[in-house]
Formats: structure tokens, C-alpha cells, sequence
């Protein structure tokens, strides 16, 4: 454990910089200083950051929140995410409890943004098991009703009865082992790549704004401006919902550029959040998003469509016998041949650091990601110096994570197989393994576009380790158990390294952080488990994913739909898809290697070479969320052009603001998902041809049944 | 005629005038001088205003947009205005033309705003004539096609067979008549009650920042703030076009305010034009019409609707046997009440100021309406006292306009019974007498809400002189010419005046004005007329108005249907509507006394009181408009609110900026229906009831059809 001490009051030396850094912010050509509004106030100490209050808030609140979130998933299927929703609710809670205690004379202690933080970063934790956790995917998917559903017979090594203890015991061991196995991607990520995580940076966004001391000038204009972002992006969200009153209705089909690019799904649909986002990300990350779906839309998935029939014959858009048997293997091998590239750089870097240290015999050198900018440590701003040196002086080091993951896993090996029969300790000890690797891309990517990944990794590992496993051995069950292990893993990756984010930007102790990611992981593998096994008393065992009923689970369905399939193995992968797999993987990674020459070489068209990662996305996503970034890329540079001092000031704050109004549309438009109050008005799109025979059938009918 | 000469430098207290304009100008708390930046460009004389080249450019241009508007009118009933284009094709072609003369060394008349305007109320002038002079509507509607489409057996005296020679006749003689009516009210309605003209108030904004001499720094500013007022609106418009693709489809049936309120047509049409014409009209009017349409949308109709079987039985919402029996007489009832009140009031004013006059024998003394204005003669800006100089100058003497149009109408008394022969010669003087008042009315109504009436006038007439005339004598066809002697006097009255506004801030002489009205009339009695006689001989005379056919011209079906209608006289009207009627009169006449008597003892609420006549409105047109205009004002209250500076500026270029990019779109839009072109998509709308009925009958069907 780091030390903590000596935190408590800032050192002169760091008045100095505050006072220069305020000069400088009154300058306002630079974006401006957060961390000087809060000069005053330093961070208090991790154990007063974790308080009991907030742990409190938590249980309630993560309680609630799993609830809602696995009653959407359990009838509609996709359902919204809650983290800002947690964060605000959590805030306006804790608020309130201070003020009313205030209110009988009762002192407590003060309510910090890192507080805040530690608070929303154990809901997430806790809530987010509800959908990880698989009790409306994979989960759900091993029981007989489902498996009846999809059309099987249900019985045999093809079904697993749940039982609470077993699932309490999965969700723990695989959960605290993907804990452990994002600690040391923290530095990398977010010091080393400086990456954005812009969901996090939202987050931290309105954190900060809420507790930044009165008096502060632009923290008063950026409040103001970050609150109409808020209320806009809110109220669109609400006006949206108004018109989608039935399935393909509203704004989010929106054909902006024609039906025929709305069918290869590039269109806007008008997401305030993804705009939002859009502003965050790099320009050079949205465009390439938008590159590779412009890429995919009009010329690959066409060219491929146009060979159903001869290479293919699935006509289903989502099954990997079909189409999706190009798409998800050729987006996959992309990301893996970047990812290749980053650990192969890092490694080369890491090492040819050593052997310098070892020559100069330089004992100041500090470990190898924070060292990038250690070099580099006068160009930094004042913000980014005070949030360096919490986010690198508290923290468990690194041989601690490396060691629970490894412990964890080797528990894993051992008990899995126990819960699982289906599986052999060889599969887990695998999976395990694999982990991390793909943990470091998903968290690479989530940083880089906002967008994780994990459902297609774990979409992947049902394919290959149901194949692996076979139709005999029950390589279904096998498959989705696996595919528990890796959502869990990577997806929490992606998912704490945004708290991380939220932490470094408001002064949080990593510590105090991992401390409530550990309280809200094991508040969550409780909590889920019990609300599951409540629904199951309501409702009916038998109900819980029964086709055509009320609580369908449609990604059960599809879970399973998946784990049937992936017993006869890649054979059923359509021709070529291998082949285009092998020239992706090779092209990202030659993409790289291009992209570090130029850089390396300082060539002008460096920024211009297209990021492969991000353009893999589209081959995984469908392409209209990059549709939406470009667009608040777009609208940013604009900006920047007409008004580059406000739009330094003011850019990451309306974005969040953007993200967090569309986020917190999420609690009212799940408690009308919930109570079964739909929205009033259809708004369609059809082509005049179509609305031409429309009009001639079917509206005498509507008019006479009137 | 007024004197013209000494008009050419401005004389040095005009200097000094304008110097302080200038630096008033500069201030920037008030609206900026327009007149400024003209300083040093005066006015030409009357006779360098309508030039040679000038009446060639709108001799052409007439004819092209007569054309397409015959065009449009013959096959969807409904066509845009061409104004806008009018004026814009009319500067690019001049522009092009002198450009192109002194590239090859030919020295040619500058091009000045005085001639740009002469030349767009040429343009106008003779293209209006294709609506008002009835080849789409009432004409058309006498012939023995339209009488055998609407119904009837088309033959004796209720047909009547258009003879080119007879038509260039009948239009001669109104329209000329109509543009002696309008000079007398050009003082009073631009002048006395400053009333807005929005549409030629946007003209006249672009024709000025066309000719604005470089160098002025405000006016740069605000040229390029109108261009992309105007680059935005027309973007905007042919986007919206895309969305239109069949019946019922697209932006303009958006249900923003739920469908319940669409049903009452109470929605925003996202009209970028009326959403300008909202930011030039006062707020008070505005707000009136909303008050108005609120008033009829959501009590008045559905009270009337509940009464449908009990005081009326037919379903046609716009037949005078049903609803629209109750709303067109109470609206003119509303009109009429608040003219009513207007002319007394001028009568009592123009007595008590003859009295005062000549009891104080005071020689300087002006005439009538312009007197309002001499007494706060210091009060006047820089801008308007050069503009009124100009006004009041030069034109037509008052004894030359009541002469002039008394002419006309003895003749027409005289001829027009020979022309249509079911017409008396008293019929035809009572409808030239009764014609000024409702000219009177109709500019008032249009300067206030940029809306004219005409059309609704010239329907009631076809009812009441078709009604007087009764079906033994043909009162079908005297209906129909009563309305078209209507139409073309009421209609031309609102249509001239804002070209007069147009005039008036652009310095434009008036004697040019009237003259090149004259030219554009007579032009456009003998275009049009060719241009219709042209379609009779291309389509052939017997599929000009058949039903079913491409030609089926919709509203002169819809005219003869009102026609016929007409014989039966008032006792079709439904129940109650007369004593409805004489209440809206009597509610207007005191709603317009009490506003009267809230100004002269300074009641704080007379700004609260509605207007009468924008009340009205709603009335007569779909409430839809009310909308939009209030949106307008809602948007220029706020952004003076947040930048006063920018919005007095800058507002009334921005609004004229999207008046006038929407009305350009006219153009590509009248090109695309003439060529059959169809918008590719349509957006619709439905309750989410209907869109799962739909989906259950309907769209297995599209599916397997594909």
C-alpha cells in the first residue's frame, strides 16, 4: 500500500503552482484549469472517502437499480445503462441526508466529489453485475425453459438448473478475478495512451461541477453551460421517446441519407449522447469510425450480400452461419492484430528503457508506463501534475494484482468445473489466460471510442469453446459459461477503467476506488443473485424466458440460439470468412506499423493515417454510432473555428452534459418501460412507392375500423 | 405628378443628418441605419428606375414563372409564390447581362436597388395574374369540363366557353381598377399605422444587402448573417422536400403537440419562411393569432363538431353546408368588425384634424395620414425621414387614383355584363363598390400578419352574388366572375402593398412603382391568357379541369363545387351561423374599443389585449401558422434577451434571410413537380394503436411484394 499521509495540506510549493496556474487560466486561450476552484479543498484521505454512508446509499441504490435494470432485460432485452443515473441519484441522496441532518443541528462530514465517486463507483459495480452476471443472457439461457424456447428438447448435459449458491459462488470468483486483472492496465491506459473514456470523463465532468466552491468565475460559466446541456439533451431524449411509440418507429430510424444507406444502417439517429461523445473522442478516432462504416455499408457487406447463396446461404443478420460470420470474425481480427501491435510496442518500449536505466544507472526512474511522462513532466498543466501524483502515489502495487488474479484463477480452475460439469479445468485455466489479453484490448478500445466490446468477445468465446466441448459433452452449457467468464472479465475491465477515469479526474485514491470496486462487486454477486431469485418466485420458473410470454428474455433466446449453433464448430463459419479474417488481422496490423513510422518520422500525413482499431468497430457495431461521433467531431471543430476560447472553455463540459442527459433519460424512460406506458406517436419512414400501396390496402381499413 | 427634380445630391443638412447617423449607427443599442451605407448613392430619378432592359427581363421571366405556376396550379391545385425567385432572377439576370456588356467594353446604366425592385414588381405583377386571374381557379371553373367533372350536366347557362379575346378583356379591366384602388391606401398602410409587410419588408432586405456599397462594416455583417439565414432555410427546405414523398407525408404534417392537436390542426409545420415572417410581424400580433387559434383549435371547433347531426348534418370540413359554414362568417365577421372600427376611427381623425386645421389655419399642415408622422418629425431616424421624403414626393396625386378607379368601374359596369352575360351591370357596380373596404381590410390584415385573405373574400362572393343571381340565370357563372373581379382587386391590393413596402425601403420612387405596375399588368393580362390559351391547345380543352386526369386542376373543382352550392342561397349555411357571426362582429368592434381606450389613458394591460384582426385569422387559415409565427417571436424575444446588441442588428436580416431561402426553394420545387420528380421518402405518422394494426395486416404483405 502506498503511503497516504502528508495529503492533507497542499506544500507551498504547490500554492506557487496554483497561483501560477490560475494566472493561466484567466489567460483562457488554453483549455482551462479544473483543479484551481479546488485548491482549497484537498482530497481528503482514502478511509474518508469510503465511508459507511456511502456504502449504505449503495446497497439501496445498486439494490434498485439491478432491479430495473434485470426487469428491462428480462421483457424488452437491451436495456439502458445506469451509471450516470447511479452517479446523480447517489449525489442527490447523499445531499439531501447532510442537509436534513444539518437542518436538526446534527454535524457530519462534508460530502467530497471523491466521496461522490466511491459512491456512484460501488452502484456500477454492484448494478452492472445484473446484465454481466447473465441473468437475462447466458445465465438464463443454460435452463430448460429457454432451451424449450429456442427450440431443443431441454433436457440431459444441455440444460443446467441454477442454483443461487452455485451462481453466488461463479459470480464471485470470476468477478474478483477480473478486479484484480484491471489494476495494471490503470497506469497504461490512462497516464501512459492518455486515453479519454469519455463516459467516465462525463461523469467526472458533472462531479466536479456539482462540488466546485462557490465564486469560481468559469466554473460558474461552465456550470451554467454543462446545466443547459443537461436539460437539452434531456428533454430530446424525452421529446424522442414521444415518437416511438411501436417497434422501427422515431427518430432512431431516421433515414437521414436515404433508405437504401438507412438498410445498411447508416443513418443518424439523433443520439444527443453519442454526440457527446463524439466531442470528446480525438477527431482522428471518430473519423476513422466513420471511415470503416462507410467502408463496410457501401462496399464490403454489399459485396458480401451479393454472394448469399454462393458462399453463404443463412439468410438471419445476427446468426454466424449467415452474414455475421464474416462480420464478427473479420472485426475481431482487426482489434487483435492492433492489440498485437500495442503489447509487441510496449514490450520493445519497456525494454529498451531497461537497458537504458541499466547504463545510465539512473536511480530516479520510476516504473515504465508513468515514465512516458515523467519525462515530459514540465510540459504538463497544473491540473494533470496534482492528478498524476495521487493517481501514482496511492494504489496496490503491482505484484498484489498479479497475485490475486493468478489465485483467482487457479480457485476458478479448480471450482468452475465443479459448478459446471460441462466444463474441464483445461477450458477455465484457458479462458483465464486469454483474459487479460483481451481485457487490455476491450479497455483499449472503450477508452479510445466509448465503446465495449465485451458482448462480442463473449459472443466468441459460446462459438469456441461450445465447438471445443462438442454436442456430447454438453458443449452448449460449456459454451455459455464460458462466454460468463469473459463478459465478466472484460466487460468489468472496460467498465472500471471509466471509474478509473472518474477517479483520476476528480482526485479520487485509486485505493479507495479498488476498495469500493471490491464492496460493490460483492454487494452485486449477493444482490443480483437474490432479485433473480425473486423473479423466479414471482413469476414462475417456468415463465422466466418463455417465448411469446411477457418475461421472453429475447437475448437468452439469442444466447442459446448461439450455444446451439456453436456444437458443430467453425465448419459452419461461411466460405472465405477465414481467409478475409487472416487479411483484416494483417492489415491492422500493417496499419500500425505505418501509423508509428509516420510518426516516428514526424511525416506530415500521420494524422491523417486512419486508427485500426476504431475502424473495427463498425465491422462489430452497426455503423450509424460512428455516424454520430463524426458529427460531434464535426460540430467541435466548428466551434473551435468560430469560437476558439469558449469552445476550449466550454467543449468538454456541454459534451458531458450531453452524455449525461441522455444517460439520466434512462430512469424515467425504464420506469415507463417498467409500468408499460408506451409512447403515444409512431413516426415511420417509408419509401413513396411503399406508402403509395400503403395508402391504397391498408388506410381505408384503419379508417372504416375507426 | 410630384416634383422630381433636386433628388440627386443629397443637400449638406443631409450630410450633416447623415454623419450622425453614422455615429449613431456605431453606438449599436438601436437598429442599425440601413440608409447609411447608401449616403453616398442617391436615389436615381423615376425615369432611370424603369428601364428598357428592365421590362425585357420581366417580359420573359413573367412568362417562365406564369408558366410554371398555370403549370402547377392546372395539375396539384396549390403552388408556391414566386416573389422571392422573381426578385432574385430578375438581379442575377441584370447582373449577368451588364457584367457580361462591359467584359466586352460596352458601357451600360449602373445597376441600382430602385431598379432591381421596379423590376421585381414588374416580374410580379404579371406572374401573379396566373392565380388571381382565375386560369387554375374560377375561369377555369365555367368551363363545361370542370361542370361535367364537379358533377353537372355542362350546358346553357351554367357553362361558359372562355374566349381569349373576352378574357384579356375581363382582366384589363379589374386589375387596372385594382391598382387605382391600392395607391390611396399606400400612405395610410405604410406610412400611418407602420404595419410590416414581412414578405416585402425581406425583399427589400435582400435587394438592399445586394446593392449595399462595399466597405460598410455593419452592413457586411449583416449580409453574411442573411446568407446563411438564407443558405440555411433553403438547405433546410429541399431537406423537408425529401421527407414529403406521397400524401401526408413529411415535415409539414409533424404532430409536435400530440395527435389529438393535429387533428384540430393545431401543429408546428417547421415553415422556416413563417417562422421569419413571426420575427418581423410585432409580438402582440403574434400572439393575437395564437390566442386565436388556441381559441378555435381546441373550444370552438370541437363545441361545433359536437353539434355535427344537431345544427348540421354535411361532413365536408371545407363545404358551407358543414363546419366551414360557422368558421369562414365568423372570421370575415371578426374582419369586417375590426375594419369597421379602423375606417371610423380615420373618419373621426381626419375630422378632428380638418377641424383643429382650420381652426389654427396652420399652412403647413400635410395631408391626413402623413400628419400622424409630421408632429413626432424629430422623433424619426435617419433611415425613415429620407424614407418618407421619397414616399411622400413623388406619386400620384389622391384626385388622379379615386378618378382613375371610378373610370374603370363605369366601364366595367358597361362591359363586363356583355362579357358574361349572367351578370347585371348593378351587380357588377355594387361589387366595385363594396371592393375598396375589403381592399382596405385585406392590406391591413396582410401589412399586420403577411397573410392575405383574398381567396377567402372571392368565396364568399361566388356565394352571395351566385346566391343573388339564383340558378335561373346562371348564378353559377356570375358567382364565379363576381369572384374573380374580387380576387383580382382584393387580391392585388395586399399583393402591390408589398411591393410599395418594398419600394419604400429601398427608396424606390413610388411613380416607378405605379408605373411598372402598369407595365406588369398589362403584360400579364396579355401573357397569361396566351399561356393558358398555349395549355388548351397542347392538352386539348376537354382535359383541362377532367377529373382523374394529370390535369385535373383540384381547385377549379373546387370553386364550381361552391358554385353550385351558391344558387341555393344563405339557408344552406348551418344553424346559428348568423348569430355566431353578428357576435364575433360585435366582439371584434369592442375588443378593438377597449384596446383603443387602454392606449389613450396609458393602461398598462393595452399591451395584453389581443389584436382583432390576428385573432381572426386562425379562423380562416389552419391554425398552424399562428405557430410558427409565435415561434418566431419566442426566438427574437430570446435572443434579445441574450445578445441585444446581435439581435437589433441582426434580427430582421436573419428573418428576412429565411423568408427569403424558403421562397427560393420555390423554384427547384415547381422544376421537380413539373417533372414528375417525387420525393423519395415519406415520414408519417401514427397513434401507436394503428401502427400495431399495421403491422399485423399490412406489412407481411410490403414484404412478400418486395
Amino acid at each position: 500500500m502506498a503511503p497516504v499521509a502528508g495529503h492533507r495540506h497542499p506544500r507551498s510549493s504547490e500554492e506557487a503552482e496554483t497561483a501560477a496556474a490560475v494566472a493561466a487560466g484567466q489567460d483562457g486561450e488554453e483549455e482551462p484549469s479544473v483543479e484551481v476552484a479546488f485548491a482549497g479543498q484537498p482530497p481528503p484521505p482514502w478511509w474518508r472517502q469510503v465511508t459507511v454512508r456511502s456504502v449504505a446509499v449503495s446497497t439501496v441504490l445498486g439494490a434498485v437499480l439491478s432491479f430495473m435494470s434485470m426487469r428491462i432485460g428480462l421483457t424488452a432485452g437491451v436495456g439502458p445503462t445506469f451509471n450516470i443515473v447511479a452517479s446523480l441519484l447517489g449525489f442527490f441522496v447523499i445531499k439531501s441526508w447532510t442537509r436534513l441532518l444539518a437542518r436538526f443541528g446534527v454535524a457530519s462530514q462534508p460530502f467530497t466529489r471523491q466521496e461522490n465517486v466511491v459512491l456512484q463507483t460501488c452502484i456500477i459495480s454492484c448494478s452492472t453485475l445484473s446484465f454481466y452476471g447473465g441473468f437475462t443472457t447466458y445465465l438464463l439461457a443454460m435452463t430448460e425453459t429457454v432451451a424449450k424456447s429456442a427450440g431443443g428438447t431441454g433436457t440431459g448435459k444441455d440444460v443446467y438448473t441454477l442454483h443461487t449458491g452455485n451462481v453466488v459462488a461463479f459470480l464471485g470468483l470470476v468477478t474478483f478475478a477480473s478486479l484484480f486483472c484491471t489494476l495494471p492496465l490503470r497506469k497504461l491506459m490512462i497516464l501512459d495512451y492518455k486515453l479519454m473514456y469519455p463516459s467516465g470523463s462525463a461523469i467526472a465532468g458533472i462531479v466536479n461541477s456539482f462540488h466546485t466552491p462557490a465564486g469560481a468565475a468559469t466554473a460558474k460559466r461552465q456550470v451554467l453551460a454543462m446545466s443547459k446541456a443537461v436539460v437539452g439533451s434531456f428533454m430530446w431524449a424525452s421529446f424522442q421517446w414521444v415518437y416511438t411509440g411501436g417497434s422501427g418507429c422515431g427518430f432512431q430510424v431516421f433515414p437521414l441519407f436515404g433508405l437504401k444507406a438507412y438498410k445498411q444502417k447508416f443513418y443518424f439517429d439523433f443520439s444527443a449522447s453519442l454526440v457527446g461523445v463524439g466531442m470528446i473522442c480525438p477527431v482522428l478516432i471518430n473519423f476513422s469510425m466513420l471511415f470503416g462504416s462507410i467502408i463496410t455499408s457501401f462496399f464490403l457487406w454489399p459485396t458480401l450480400q451479393s454472394k448469399k447463396g454462393d458462399w453463404y446461404n443463412d439468410p438471419s443478420p445476427t446468426n454466424f452461419k449467415g452474414i455475421n460470420g464474416y462480420k464478427v470474425p473479420m472485426g475481431i481480427s482487426m482489434v487483435l492484430g492492433d492489440c498485437l501491435f500495442q503489447l509487441g510496442s510496449i514490450t520493445i518500449r519497456a525494454a529498451s528503457h531497461f537497458h537504458m536505466n541499466r547504463q545510465q544507472r539512473n536511480p530516479g526512474g520510476t516504473n515504465i508506463p508513468a515514465d512516458g511522462n515523467s519525462d515530459k513532466q514540465t510540459a504538463l498543466s497544473y491540473d494533470e501534475r496534482r492528478r498524476n501524483k495521487i493517481f501514482l502515489n496511492e494504489g496496490l502495487p503491482g505484484y498484489v494484482s498479479v497475485a490475486g488474479y493468478i489465485l483467482f484463477a487457479a480457485v476458478s480452475a479448480i471450482f468452475v468445473p465443479r459448478i459446471f460439469p460441462q466444463m474441464r479445468y483445461y477450458h477455465v485455466a484457458l479462458l483465464y489466460a486469454v483474459a487479460p489479453i483481451l481485457a487490455f484490448c476491450n479497455s483499449y478500445a472503450s477508452g479510445l471510442c466509448d465503446w465495449s466490446l465485451a458482448s462480442v468477445y463473449a459472443k466468441l468465446a459460446i462459438f469456441l469453446v461450445g465447438a471445443w466441448v462438442g454436442e456430447a459433452s454438453g458443449g452448449a452449457i460449456a459454451g455459455l459459461a464460458a462466454c460468463g467468464v469473459m463478459l465478466m472479465i472484460i466487460g468489468n475491465a472496460a467498465e472500471l477503467m471509466h471509474d478509473f477515469k472518474t477517479g483520476y479526474l476528480t482526485l479520487t485514491s485509486p485505493l479507495s476506488m479498488f476498495i469500493s470496486q471490491v464492496i460493490g462487486t460483492a454487494l452485486g454477486c449477493l444482490i443480483n443473485p437474490l432479485v433473480f431469485l425473486s423473479f423466479e418466485k414471482l413469476v414462475g420458473k417456468e415463465h422466466l424466458g418463455e417465448a411469446g410470454s411477457v418475461f421472453s428474455a429475447p437475448l437468452a433466446t439469442a444466447y442459446r440460439g448461439l450455444a446451439i449453433l456453436s456444437v458443430e464448430g467453425t465448419k459452419i463459419l461461411p466460405k472465405h470468412s477465414i481467409e478475409f479474417c487472416i487479411a483484416f488481422f494483417l492489415m491492422a496490423f500493417c496499419l500500425d506499423c505505418l501509423s508509428a513510422v509516420a510518426k516516428a518520422r514526424k511525416w506530415k500525413a500521420s494524422n491523417y493515417i486512419p486508427n485500426a482499431m476504431a475502424m473495427a468497430i463498425p465491422f462489430l457495431i452497426a455503423p450509424n454510432i460512428a455516424i454520430d461521433m463524426a458529427l460531434g467531431s464535426l460540430l467541435l471543430v466548428i466551434w473551435k473555428k468560430t469560437d476558439k476560447k469558449n469552445a476550449n472553455m466550454l467543449a468538454v463540459v456541454v459534451a458531458s452534459g450531453l452524455i449525461c442527459g441522455d444517460g439520466l433519460w434512462a430512469l424515467p424512460s425504464a420506469l415507463l418501460s417498467i409500468f408499460q406506458i408506451e409512447p403515444p406517436i409512431c413516426m415511420k419512414f417509408f419509401s413513396s412507392h411503399q406508402n403509395k400501396i400503403m395508402r391504397e390496402h391498408f388506410l381505408p381499413k384503419v379508417t372504416t375500423s375507426r
